[in-house]
């Protein structure tokens, strides 16, 4: 990916009084003038025939932080999402495209469903068409013919029906097949690099002078991209990971000085791993990459199972599969000059650690321990998205079309503070979102599971040192995992 | 219960610049002058000791509309949630008590569980109690005592372990008890009628000059709590109605002009029914009580069962409990003279409906239907709740233990735009929360099932002509089901 | 439907030594001499290859009873399911029709996809079709085309793909259409009522010497058919009532002096209720058709209610829909005259006992109750089968392709004693499978719930004069709910 | 343990006419003579007063064989279970002990909650206590008391509540210790070790002519025990299976080649796999441990899966743990010189054969796949058994105690052809219960995921030449898994 161009992408900005700013989103008409516009086929549709103000005032922002002084600054705002008075394409003019890439996240098929549906059903819009396996698809596949009918059960079932892939993203190739196939509106699905790929795919049709869309829809199943208040398909995750934290826990308590261990996506954010440890409230140790950790010695965590073991008897650890990666890559280092394919093995963080407390109560005989490691990622994926992520993807989807459908490009539909809003590709890109550890929501989890923080006093400094990060003012709740 | 002491219960309003409104909640110390404080135990809780900024800035304020303009007033904000420098209780001091009241509602249990551990872990309390089943246990009732060990694993269960009740709100003998008993913190969960009692109750207080803070978490399975974000329990009652819809469907789809018929809960507004009609996508006809209808002639429900029929060979109606009552009161006061005891069978709305499709097709015996009634509220109500409604009873829970011990009191904990914030009693309880049919989120369901609207031109007129409620701005999302 | 000649339907019956009987069933060749026949196609499956014996010993029986003496009589037997070595049609001669008849039961999809697939993929035979919606499908509707495409996926949907309705029986009309279309194979899939309509069928296809076998699969959710082991989808029905009873039972508990009343099916035998009951452990009174009970009075179920409520607090009752018809009925003479059409509100048992409950204790002011009536029939009745039922219908939909192939008609594929068995018409028909309550099993339930039997002493004395019932020996176990 | 003296428990064999066998089980009075004994407490139980014949005849007997032809030997028969007219044990003289061992098996609990209900509500038993832990908690641990309180609730849990371990068999340690305390009732609930454990202790507490009763209950979730029709948690587990199938099956079907690898449980046997897969019916290969299957060349797995996956584009694997054994240690011993540890990651062939199948096509640039490998072996055996499981257990546990209370000792309880029986130990352990790959049962499966059969011809005649099992009769229906 080419990566000065898509720094090249500038955001616009528009400054008002009180410290308000609004970062906005690009639009077809910023390159290509003189665009005929056409009244929003909403306005003859039954349904919203009685909604007053159906649609969005030009002017509605929606801010970043709603924890305010009374006279603090007003901060970042963005754009609210919505349908507009007016549109940028003629029904019978779109020729939509729609791809899902990376892993597999409950509500991919809704998501789906509803950009179909909306564009049906509200804009009168027949072409659609599904990219098959992900952004490959593009150019090495045929296309799939997406109907209401075809999409109409699609959210039943988990996965997507149009299959997805990792990598595969060749900008001119994509590019050209855009142009060749006269694609002028692409909903690209996916998560942090599948989104920073549609940026650079968003400036290359805007370097060739395309009346085409791009618009992304973030998917994260780990809940790692920034600004939106948190993803679609993460409630499910969270519900779903109870299973396996309850059967872990029934292992444990069957045996004596039983252990039972659970991995649960998050690769390099912990959200996952601490609702689910909230939620469930049977974990006594839940380790995330955002939280580092040390096996041995005084305040460690094999000194801590021993405890928990003899007080409780048996005890659950909740693992993210990112947590303690710099412990496994020191450890890799040495030992891979011996074996070279070990290297599969050493990064499971889950059986890693398993093999470490095993290996501590190996020299104590008097303690003899019973482990059950669980991996239930893939069976935590590929549910399908519950009742109130359906409806976030319905107002996800819904939210994205009527962007695209207003002529608004390059960004990236999300819930800001419980408001769809429009967000500019970098906001999206440009880091990651994090468990916060100095947040009040990580001192929760400490709280409830007992276990120490880990931080050896030169890490509290270290942590403490940190800059306060944007989400300082935040609580952290429920519907807001984290914002930034 | 006395309403003019109610409304006598008049608000801390704090005006800023640019339209800048608090609506404060009071404080202890409104009344006792000169109470002594004590610094937070949490300062010397290990699991808190890496937070920056823990305790909440005294500044920290939410506003009710997040949809905003460069220019636009600021509009009403609501103190923050979250632990304070200093509380105005030393722990030994504290006797909590714990009230639930009316219906059940997923949730109910982990809030109880919360509150006891939140006391216990936080701040070191450990006189807290259960008044049992209800206002009425207050005065005829042992307690039951409450410890984190009793409480642990309650979230899995549905219900109340202190039980509840409807009514037996006695002011004197309530306060009188509190008093008697050396009451100094009541927590009072419970729907809109509990949150009006609550308030009498803090006012009997004050008037007593009693050191008790009373404290309401809003209970309603319905959603239909004006100003919070959504209810706890709320997305586990709407995943659970999935099932009985999908039962419906079912039995719909293997019968001949199958009809299948949902019953959900909602007394006053529909949003139940509106999101499990949204979440599920099979339903064909959700009516609630904000949207009036009519059987008969053209437009009318009858009409388009029949056409619904004719097209799909089957349909799925979702009904809330509250919805068309006043088609219903209209025919029982003819019957009435007639049969007495009549009255409970026509008040359900479901059983009402079902008769009404039933006559309607027996005049016609060339279309012979099938209907199906299901009613699965108690299945509904019952259930424990799920892991994301788990992780926000908690938040609740432990917010208000904050604002308690930190000496505010008259107030209700509740998550106002994704933040815990206090919101003084009469904002909770001065009116009801609705679907406003006039917004976008109706439409969206209306478009989604295809129904109409059931608003003949007069109605219309009616509907629009109605002042435009707070929530104009608004998009009615997932979490935020609808402020005012 | 025409009984006379129902039972002018002779069974073949071949004596043994040792008092044994071979209950055996009709043959294509019992009226049409010299058909030809064929090998099996089983022969050159490469499935099937390396299966000894695969092919059924042609003196296969199986016993009705299975607790013997060393010299006691054997009793009778029926003919083993199977393969046989020849068939009596060639693939392309067959043309198949599978009818659905009655309320629905978990597994009828499993059983369609499974013959469809035996036929298929065992049989070579590429003509099934369903009539649509039940025994009138046949005269008054278009067939729906099966093939192992269409019925992929439906065993994991609930309901019938091919519909089903009550009544439609036609005689002439039926055997018509058969002959006219040329159907060769009838699958028949229905309870007691559809089972005496295919023998009526079989009948007259066989008056009228056509080469059309005529096959039934008992399909009863209630279990109350006699002679098998238990019917497809009971399983899955005593899990899904397992949910109602759950919430009744919170209902129960939240509240002061809680009753929870769930009515689950069972028309004229209380299996559901039974087994529900044994499995909840958390019922304190089960009621079925086959145990008269009394309200009023010593021993009354009133009298029950308070004393438990006295001890416990709380309690569920689970009432079979047909339990105490006879007090209702009792009851709907004499309120007939005032009241014509609340005829149908008095049939609904759990109602109706709920109501005299209530109108108990209002009579005591001073021991007020909450009573919550749960009738969870149709979202039972929907789900899919579980896995249990899958591989069940899988089993009885292949054993019963397997005779039909080999010629065999006018039976009923049935599991009796744990092997798949063919069964005479009238030997399903003749009577219906019941709770026997002078059985131990109904002993254990009376045990587990310490309910009183409700018997009087008269009552007792006709209970244990009743002839003793071909069950005597028998244990009434898991899997073989009773046999006959 | 001591073979030879388990060896040395001859049977007690009785024969009759026509072939008749009835293998008895051992009984007190075997080696005590002139025990006391007492009417049976049931015939006062008000819960059994209306049951004719309650008692079982002293005669009743179960054949292990159904199919049977008109001129068959009857074979060998078991002794039913259930209440006799007398019991051996006075209600206060009885001090019964209840231990579990080996891995968790959904029923667990019922089976312990039943037995302790059973002993105190039908015969007056009040003590009753749970060995902590496995055999070794006889003699290394305090005991734990078992009350109908204690259990009331844990059949809704998984696990053991008394705890579970492997091993710790120590016979003179283990009957000391029954003699020591008292225990003159052991019931052990375990798999085929266990109860060849079991054995032991009964001869030697035989030996010892304590009056003490050793009774086994079979609990193995693999299904490997021999003469029963089914173990309790079976259904269960092969119900929660589908859970982990499915997730396979949306993985490999939302990648290009996608294949989905689940390991399930069957150390030795395949029936748990055979069943889920079965059940699932989206399962193309299915691999356990009695067909044997090779990799390479034509014919071979890899052969099929790329065949497979060039017809239908993805795939889903089903392999039983103990599958493919000898081909893992054929690799192992070659590689173990370079890798002493690599061991364990090498037993598992849910990841070898995941290996070889990424090894294969990592050759063939031109086909690259997705491979997505689930264990869910913790989350099977760690929930509580479904209702059909729960009765099950009750009926095995009454049993297991009418048999102890009536002197029977040596011997353990199970379900044959769907009649509870006592068998005697080493029926039960001298041999394992295997899915016979040349019965029927594997064939449907072979025809169901078309997979080939992996023999050679060679294979095929090795097969063939096997000696006639004694299930070559059956048909392995579903709740008689097969008998040998």
């Amino acid at each position: 990916m080419d990566n000065n161009n898509y720094l090249g992408c500038e955001m616009k900005v528009e400054k008002g009084e009180a410290g308000y700013v609004l970062e906005d989103v690009p639009h077809l008409t910023d390159y290509i003038p003189d665009l005929p516009t056409y009244p929003n086929p909403l306005r003859s549709n039954p349904a919203y025939s009685v909604v007053k103000q159906y649609f969005v005032d030009a002017d509605d922002t929606v801010p970043q932080k709603v924890v305010v002084h009374k006279d603090g600054p007003r901060g970042i705002h963005f754009r609210r999402a919505g349908p507009r008075q007016r549109v940028y394409f003629a029904p019978d003019e779109v020729h939509a495209a729609i791809v899902t890439c990376g892993g597999l996240c409950p509500g991919l098929n809704t998501v789906i469903r509803e950009i179909v549906c909306a564009l049906y059903h509200m804009y009168g819009v027949t072409k659609v068409l599904g990219i098959d396996g992900g952004y490959r698809g593009f150019y090495s596949k045929n296309t799939i013919t997406l109907t209401p009918k075809v999409v109409n059960d699609i959210h039943k079932r988990g996965g997507t029906i149009i299959g997805t892939s990792r990598g595969g993203h060749d900008k001119p190739k994509i590019v050209d097949s855009i142009q060749d196939r006269g694609i002028n509106q692409v909903y690209i699905i996916g998560g942090d690099g599948t989104q920073k790929g549609a940026a650079v795919i968003y400036q290359e049709v805007r370097r060739r002078g395309l009346k085409a869309v791009v618009a992304g829809i973030p998917k994260t199943i780990d809940n790692d991209i920034p600004v939106i208040d948190k993803s679609f398909g993460f409630d499910t995750a969270v519900e779903e990971a109870q299973r396996a934290i309850n059967a872990a826990h029934v292992e444990a308590e069957s045996a004596e000085n039983g252990i039972g261990v659970v991995k649960l996506m998050g690769r390099y954010c912990g959200f996952i791993a601490m609702y689910a440890t909230l939620a469930s409230r049977d974990v006594d140790l839940c380790l995330i990459p955002e939280s580092p950790f040390y096996l041995e010695g005084e305040g460690g965590l094999l000194e801590y199972v021993e405890k928990r073991l003899k007080e409780n008897g048996h005890m659950v650890i909740v693992v993210a599969e990112g947590a303690g990666q710099e412990l496994l890559a020191a450890e890799t280092k040495t030992s891979t000059a011996q074996d070279a394919s070990g290297n599969k093995l050493l990064q499971d963080v889950g059986l890693w650690i398993s093999d470490k407390i095993k290996g501590h109560f190996a020299k104590q005989p008097s303690m003899p321990i019973t482990l059950k490691y669980i991996d239930p990622t893939y069976m935590i994926r590929a549910v399908p998205s519950n009742a109130s992520d359906n409806v976030y993807c319905t107002l996800l989807a819904q939210s994205c079309v009527h962007g695209v459908m207003a002529g608004y490009t390059g960004f990236t539909s999300g819930l800001v503070n419980g408001r769809q809003t429009y967000i500019p590709f970098n906001r999206i890109t440009e880091k990651q979102n994090n468990v916060v550890i100095t947040d009040r929501m990580w001192a929760r989890l400490l709280s409830s599971t007992n276990q120490p923080s880990f931080l050896r006093s030169k890490d509290v400094i270290e942590v403490l040192k940190q800059e306060a990060p944007p989400t300082q003012l935040l609580d952290g709740e429920n519907s807001k995992t984290v914002d930034n």
